[in-house]
């Protein structure tokens, strides 16, 4: 076990036991897993049925995570903690109670969009930004108020600010780069970074090949590298992991996951009708037994020990700590 | 502050502040409160969503119940804690996985039949009662497991008597009198009281007009006399009260209450034509403030003080303490 908490802003694998004894053999304390995209609320909860089928078979690797206190009982058991978190907000439809619910059922983190326009914000592949929608200001202060994080990975650049100034507690991008050092759709500004940084928010940084300078090629001391300058950036302290991990997953779910059922047409969203599917990971993160490496490339990149634990977990633990409560009056 | 807890076993009234200021009057603890009927899963939410609203609303009357601990936290702020029940499995659907997803809504009670035949077993209204069907036997064991009472209170018979053996844990008739005392329909055999003590079952005594000896003219000590012959019968630790107050509902409550979407035309239950709606209360048990009523019945029932505390409340303390969490192994 090392020193401390080894978290991952994000993961949406084809979960099997295989998965999670590479969890285990990789020492990773915690995963943001994604449970919806653009299903409805019922279809939300199937997916949430299944999690619960997957605690009860394997109890003695992974059991869900509801706040921070749960990555000691995580280290203490010798299991990895599952917070569940949508990547878009089609599992509260048009209905605001509806987050207290998705939040005692354990959901933990929520993009405001996923490319397109939603009820709530617009997303990163829009022509139009319209900043939070009437809706969207009042879910966010909703989120606030019962410990739902507002997650603007997929996001505008206009609604993503506006999400960080408008939230009353430190929003996260949860799996994102940089846009100066790969300059992708879905990469963010330095301005974006820097209010997330000011305003105690979080970056997990991406390994999904789409968000890769040289994608899949990418070299681990240039991501690495990448970090270090990001770190000087925005703090140390305000930045994580969050893979992007697709792992195991077969080309339809990267469909729906970009398509969902708001067009009968194809659409690539970063990949491209050459190269539809899930591009293929670095070679040097392939799954979870392989943290280790990026620990010893941010070493390599200048960053201190301390700055290395917070970078791998511990910034992580500390924001998971500040944000899944209630909202202090 | 008496100096056991007062928990009523069901009430169904139409929330309002009057009600949860008559029951910090009365010095109410706790309340199974039903929070749905014929609805289903996405309309059983809605419903929660409504109580939730409530809870923000009336911070300092009323609180989410969850646990049997959550009766000290009542008890200690001087407030009422608020258990959610349903009675009928409509909220499950055909969906096992319901069980879990309602349970960690907080869920703590569910009927298997509302008068009528369920997917589950038989209401007491039906003319051939099936026992527990093929489904039934598998829900009850996932509520077993996780931790949801079953409640028997508009079972028929057999079905009953099957979900007495069939649970691994005691279950409950939340709101219904012996049959012995008052013919009604719904009013439970000896044999099925016996079982169901013998099996650390709870009996809830009802004060719903139609269960009652004489109706809304009821005597309190034929009641509490009838309360003190049971004890003998079932054992003194296994009775509480379970009121079925339904305060300040419309009639068209009751109606749907009867009648939900299974028949177009009016079912009357337990009333009538002549007498469709809402019967009025006894009058000495008119609402949350008149506990204390009973309580003395009860002593002049002959039944001890340690006796009367238990069937006020302390039985069911012990009963949810048992019952609420996840079954061990």
């Amino acid at each position: 076990m090392t020193p401390s908490p080894l978290i991952d802003g994000l993961q949406y694998a084809n979960w099997s036991e295989k998965i999670f004894r590479q969890m285990r053999q990789g020492g990773v304390d915690a995963v943001h897993v994604t449970v919806t995209y653009h299903e409805t609320f019922r279809e939300t909860v199937l997916r949430i049925e299944e999690w619960n089928r997957r605690f009860e078979q394997f109890p003695d690797l992974i059991f869900q995570g509801r706040s921070a206190s749960d990555i000691k009982v995580a280290r203490d058991t010798g299991r990895t903690a599952i917070f569940f978190g949508s990547q878009n907000p089609s599992c509260m439809e048009d209905d605001i109670g509806l987050v207290e619910i998705l939040h005692t059922l354990g959901l933990r983190f929520m993009q405001l969009t996923y490319n397109n326009q939603s009820l709530l914000a617009s997303g990163c592949y829009e022509a139009e930004d319209t900043g939070l929608t009437r809706m969207g200001r009042e879910v966010v202060a909703e989120m606030n108020r019962v410990g739902l994080v507002v997650d603007m990975s997929h996001s505008g650049e206009r609604s993503t600010l506006d999400a960080i100034e408008h939230s009353s507690r430190p929003i996260a991008i949860t799996h994102a780069n940089p846009h100066n050092w790969h300059a992708a759709l879905r990469n963010k500004s330095d301005r974006v970074l820097r209010a997330l940084g000011e305003s105690g928010g979080m970056l997990g940084f991406s390994l999904y090949p789409h968000h890769l300078k040289g994608g899949s090629a990418c070299l681990l001391q240039d991501f690495c590298d990448m970090i270090a300058r990001t770190a000087a950036l925005m703090g140390p302290d305000r930045i994580g992991i969050g893979t992007d991990l697709c792992q195991d997953q077969p080309d339809s779910v990267v469909e729906w996951m970009r398509v969902g059922r708001w067009t009968k047409r194809i659409d690539y969203g970063e990949g491209s009708a050459a190269n539809a599917g899930f591009p293929p990971m670095p070679d040097w993160f392939a799954d979870n037994r392989h943290f280790a490496a990026i620990r010893t490339g941010l070493g390599q990149a200048g960053l201190s020990t301390a700055e290395v634990d917070g970078i791998m977990g511990g910034n992580w633990l500390r924001f998971f700590d500040q944000s899944f409560g209630p909202q202090s009056r």
